[in-house]
């Protein structure tokens, strides 16, 4: 929709002179890159990008991330130009404390943003997960003559998120995904922070993408905006593969001096080059002082509206049509879980109690999933090739396949699948998973070998850190992984992902603690969950009420549950598989006359939040505490323990009965490690 | 090198019959991939590989690398039957506990492992790292008519490590890296652990190959040796491009019912498909009774003598010529540190003593890093393109480059480069270091923001585990980061670090703890090392003796030093950028008369080496402690402290100062916090 009333140099400028002012008045920040881009943003934002300012949560907005987010000073620009809820004033405040403009665009902090981006390559995935969230939803909710879910994703990206590897994962499952309305625009200015790229980047970038299944248009000169405007035009016509436009800029265009430089990159022009800069534009206007032509011909509000009343005017006729549909598409966008949530939660609590089973963890855990995704079908699985380890499959979750023209396979269950093949790909499985969360329609959750979290780490982190429900399922989560050998061996893992801030991390001990960690995981709508599950089976540990669990910790055996009817003198803290060893030690230490109580503590995380008198509760001021997880020690200093049965070095490739009893998770040892303490105390 | 008297088949069944008989025996592991590799390595092993069996620590041996390690029977199979020092019995031990056959190869344990593989696509990365290091030594150390560094670097990888997205950092590099002695096996077999790959695995892998700078033969038969044999033949004609050989293979070939379905990938046959299978190989002999002919075939012992004392022979002329050229490549080889390192570590301490700077960190670690450069000439440094903020470049290390024709550019100072541009990759760039630390010649260190240690976690874990000396800069290390915000800013990372087994983390308070921890992590040959370095400034802390810096943490000042003739009351314990907050803090409390202790500990892990003795001297029993660090508080609790001021959540954007405030890192909290300790205690 080009205008030929507009000004369309004048609102690149804008861009430019506002991305310079900006980041000199916070002496910080990235300029080169939003001058650089100024131009493929006109085209985009001005002539394709369907969205509301006065409504950024419309559902069916266009999505548009910004993968190299260090230009953050773009979208800023881009946001108070076109007349979001985003001041002169918060420009001015850019890179300042507690700003609507920080650093790095944060989803959450300013209207608009739609994933925090900064961390390169994660942004672009973050995409591939909203294009697939789009394709998915559409194909579910949109019927003959109602198309309520139809609209493209957008990213700009440049040559540091094309070197990361994850991008490789991200553009090989979008091309095998055939996620046509994914459009990706490169900022190829050749151009990183260490300087011309040639040295270290020679990837042939289209031939990289049409190898992957992509749609590759240009190059095309990135500052031509007609150019960039017919080439988004061609690429929204793909039925059937993401498209690739490569632009070809200048990082810092319109700074005499420092266009084309790396100097561009990450520091402000300074006072001089700035001045001429604004010389070079013609730009005459004070610093954040814009004229109200170029406001006008930015302003997106009334088109903004007109899209949001036309979708509305649709949007009723579909729930005229399809009442159920309708409310169910509503309740799913805003993340509510269905009504009967809490029942379901029950059931599934419930039937692991009474099965009282000896099975895996990770077993428990797709027995919990058949619960809930029978009933939820916003849960969309997954897993980064190990489904039939990870067990994250389910009746109610047929593999998510695409027809050769690019639509959504309809599954044997007549909609469309619900488990993911991700292929090896554990940090792209993770970033999707965030994607997918922030475009709302769904809750992800997928599976791989604990140990590969560390793959993953930082788009954990990210969920972490934008409060995002996804959840992770790491299986295999020590030493009782066996003879794949300590590459595969969780040690220190746990501990480290409870080390993030604002994750969930359960090591449940049996199928109640399972179905729990499951339910609280669910109902956790700003916060992702980590669920470290057993490959070797676990047996049920016997317990009256499942409720507490929830606590995170809780006794699960008093000594006179061991038929001693004394007070505990010690309390053994134990999770996930060590909690039958605690339970075995209890009753040695019982014929030996000594009582003790066990606290399962399946998640440290949630037992973090309970208040004190719950926690003094479960662990008493006075008694000596003796924690055993297989796992690093340094961790449980936290909770006062006395000792720590755990290991600190790598394990070994071995049967993993034997590797247990090598590295001391014996019913012996911790007995010994019980009466050690007992004796320093006295 | 094809022998027409060799029974080519017959060595390649052996590989099959041996990988599902010791896979059987184990009752675990994966058959498939062993299976259908078997005639691929036939090709290289018996036809190429330049190795010799009796002297597997030959220092110009080719590398061969087995990408995807869960193929371990076959490296097991190959090393058995080639001849080293590896039994029957060892194979008979297949995944048990201290064999020399573990579930994943790993370097250390088995003769001819070079590098520990399992994790997938860190293995072809590790072998970019041999190929690096081969090509920059050879540069360095041949001379005309003298090429005494003169091998390839041989991987066989699977799809799974072509989805891996290091995978993608691995072969840009190597692209733009020009190496030409890289020479990769890919194993297409069309099947991963989930099934047939094509609904998540459609990549064109030829053409992604060479849009990054690759030489790509093939596809050919991989079950075909004299194709797969000439296809090496060709690539090792390359001079500027490293190379792909695609290989068709049948997954579990030979197997009449598994072969071509992911159940060949990851467990026993069971006993009859073994029986039909010996059947169709019509394969007679028992488990592990191997034909003396095949044996005869596969000996490898005699040729490698022969190519050893040709070595020999020609590093005695090259000796004879360059005397010191040889002695210098030997111990370099050796990972021997110069004789005079002592005194170069001394020197680089001393003159950040005498000059007591207020610097950064990493500016610190780029001045030692002047004096450790200038003197240690296999120092290889690098940045993931952040060369300006990390400080890893020194004059003695100027950018490594490549001439169009493959070989290594000569930089100003008349000889390669040891500064490499990584670009935007850091795993890449982790477990390239690895494999130039394995293959020797160099100490490795790169550098990038702590935040992203994230992104190389589990190729910092792969260093740990296989005792390698690779030194991570990390900068950028805490809130101090500023106005990038919390996506930057490392909360948990200083914790999480600490929590890898093996990996020595130091985070210096200033320029004289920056050059020990250097110090320290060049002399440790089988360990890495992270060094955790600020943004911001950090004023000198006066102290006596520097020696002590080495036992990872000691007595800063005691009370005397700020005026206050007592003994101490309480402990506070700093690291990095908050020592200088805890003098501040003890000078105000000795204002208010409280004598306080300033512990600085650099080094946790190192400290906790320390013998009981040294560790109660400096934070004796009885003596309240408070930690102080700009990260997670969980970590502290191990050292028996009182409180921690620390931060347990993310960061913000802001300038430096305004945040340390904001989260509580001012001299007047850690006053009150130790105030309120010892009111507590009291």
């Amino acid at each position: 929709m080009p205008n030929a009333t507009k000004n369309s140099t004048a609102m690149a400028n804008a861009i430019r002179v506002l991305a310079m002012d900006a980041v000199q008045q916070a002496n910080s920040g990235h300029p080169g890159a939003p001058m650089g881009m100024a131009d493929m943003a006109v085209a985009l934002w001005s002539r394709h990008l369907r969205h509301s300012p006065t409504n950024p949560q419309w559902l069916d907005r266009d999505r548009f991330v910004l993968s190299n987010g260090h230009a953050s000073m773009l979208i800023y620009a881009l946001l108070h130009l076109s007349g979001y809820d985003l001041s002169v004033d918060d420009l001015k405040a850019f890179r300042q404390m507690h700003s609507k403009t920080p650093g790095h665009p944060e989803v959450g902090i300013t209207p608009g943003v739609e994933t925090t981006t900064g961390p390169l390559g994660q942004g672009i995935t973050n995409a591939v997960g909203f294009a697939l969230a789009e394709k998915l939803l559409a194909a579910e909710f949109n019927r003959e003559g109602h198309r309520i879910v139809d609209h493209h994703t957008y990213a700009f990206l440049g040559d540091g998120c094309l070197m990361e590897g994850i991008s490789h994962e991200a553009v090989a499952l979008a091309g095998a995904w055939k996620l046509n309305k994914l459009i990706a625009l490169y900022d190829d200015n050749g151009i990183s922070i260490d300087g011309q790229v040639t040295p270290w980047f020679i990837d042939n970038t289209p031939k990289r993408f049409e190898a992957c299944g992509w749609n590759v248009v240009g190059p095309v000169d990135g500052h031509d905006i007609d150019a960039v405007d017919a080439a988004i035009e061609r690429a929204k016509l793909s039925g059937d593969k993401p498209t690739l436009i490569v632009c070809k800029t200048h990082i810092g265009k319109g700074s005499p001096n420092r266009a084309n430089t790396a100097k561009a990159h990450g520091e402000p022009l300074g006072g001089d080059e700035i001045k001429l800069t604004r010389e070079a534009l013609s730009w005459v206007h004070e610093p954040f002082m814009l004229p109200e032509e170029v406001y006008a011909d930015w302003n997106a509000k009334a088109d903004g509206e007109l899209l949001v009343n036309d979708w509305n005017a649709r949007f009723d006729a579909y729930k005229a049509a399809f009442p159920e549909l309708a409310a169910e598409y509503v309740r799913r966008m805003a993340g509510e879980l269905p009504a009967n949530f809490s029942e379901i939660a029950v059931q599934a609590v419930a039937a692991a109690h009474d099965k009282a089973e000896t099975v895996a963890s990770r077993k428990a855990s797709q027995q919990a999933l058949e619960h809930f995704t029978a009933a939820l079908p916003e849960l969309l699985g997954g897993s980064a090739d190990l489904t039939g380890s990870n067990l994250t499959n389910t009746k109610s979750t047929p593999p998510v396949r695409f027809e050769d023209d690019g639509s959504v396979a309809v599954t044997e269950l007549g909609k469309p699948g619900r488990h993911i093949n991700y292929g090896v790909r554990e940090f792209g499985m993770a970033a999707i998973m965030n994607g997918v969360a922030l475009h709302g329609g769904f809750i992800p959750y997928g599976g791989t070998f604990l140990t590969f979290s560390d793959y993953s780490r930082n788009a954990i982190r990210m969920a972490a850190l934008m409060k995002q429900r996804v959840i992770h399922v790491f299986t295999h989560d020590s030493i009782g992984l066996g003879e794949d050998g300590p590459t595969h061996q969780s040690v220190e893992h746990a501990a480290s992902l409870r080390l993030i801030p604002g994750l969930d991390v359960w090591r449940p001990a049996d199928t109640t603690e399972t179905a729990v960690a499951w339910s609280i995981a669910l109902a956790n709508k700003n916060r992702p969950t980590a669920l470290l599950l057993s490959r070797q089976n676990l047996p049920y540990a016997p317990k009256v009420d499942a409720d507490v669990i929830t606590q995170g910790a809780y006794i699960l055996a008093e000594p006179s549950e061991v038929g001693l009817k004394k007070k505990p003198v010690a309390v053994i803290i134990a999770t996930g598989s060590e909690v039958q060893l605690a339970l075995h030690a209890q009753a040695e230490l019982a014929k030996q006359k000594i009582p003790v109580r066990v606290v399962s503590m399946p998640s440290t995380t949630v037992f973090d939040r309970q208040d004190v008198a719950y926690k003094k509760a479960v662990l008493p001021n006075k008694l000596p505490r003796i924690a055993v997880e297989a796992g690093v020690t340094d961790f449980w200093w936290k909770y006062g323990v006395d000792a720590v049965v755990g290991i600190d070095t790598y394990g070994e490739s071995a049967p993993a009965g034997v590797l247990f009893k090598h590295f001391g998770f014996t019913t012996e040892n911790v007995v010994a490690t019980v009466r050690k303490v007992l004796s320093i105390k006295k």
